[in-house]
């Protein structure tokens, strides 16, 4: 199942990865990440954190993700 | 996947966008964001928070939206 | 994806409607909302609490609903 | 979309109803309900409580069920 | 919707109930569930826990599952 | 249903599994899990853990995994 780029929320967080954004991802566990977008799919977004560790998240986990103020 | 508006439930958050609405969305997190949506896809609503800042909430997190009193 | 009415569940959501009868909607958050059903579609109920007040209800978030004793 | 009955788990709930079996039934909220299914359905099932209320529970908010010792 | 046995999830389970293994359920309630699966289809397996009592626990409310220590 | 190995985050646990990379997985109850994947399918991993135990883990439990540090 490819990414259907036709939607906002697709091509936004394309964007974040393409201007190397700082983002801030809320989970529904109520943890906070923070880091950059490096890839999305369907199913997940890979996350550089602060201590430029990866992190493979689940989309089904994401309550909301904004950028870093 | 485009927008289904045949629902009464995305039209109404259209009609939320168009006429600037400010709300507020009770998350499954237990969070509440007040702002004002910009945009909605299948998959997410963007919402301009009371700091000018937009957030990409997931629509699988929200558990209601209410305009705000 | 319109409203499948061969659904007992559907059907009944769509009498509480007819006869305007005051329900509890148990969310997943815990929260007890109180209120008429005005409308619902396949994702989600248009609640009017006590406050005339509207909440559109995403129904993934519902635990369960009974009439208001 | 009508009740897969192929499945063991669609059939054994068919069978606590016709027997008027006294369950509990664990939320993912935490709850636990106690009374007696009366039907069921592709998203629902509804149950008679202790109270002789009439609670319609949605499928997708059950951990389990079990018989009430 | 019958069991896709090509899934080594599935088959692992089959596994289990053939073995009569004690296993623990982790739910995402928090609970952990220990007994023997008894059958499983594709939205529930059933345990028959330690005061020899059967429980249908839903799929979607499953964390893990391990073999009891 | 196969593993769409066309995804990233797919192609990436099998790296994980080949190298028997040790890993954290969050986990939507909060726990943390910590092991090496030795297989997954569309719907579960399972990941031997550090007392050698096989636990078979829900991906719809999953929030994320990283490489433990």
């Amino acid at each position: 199942m490819g990414l259907d780029t036709s939607l906002p929320s697709i091509r936004q967080v394309q964007n974040l990865i393409q201007q190397a954004v700082t983002i801030e991802i809320k989970l529904l566990t109520g943890d906070i990440l923070i880091g950059r977008i490096i890839w999305q799919d369907s199913q997940c977004m890979c996350l550089m954190n602060e201590n430029s560790q990866q992190m493979t998240v689940w989309k089904q986990a994401i309550a909301y993700i904004k950028a870093k103020e």
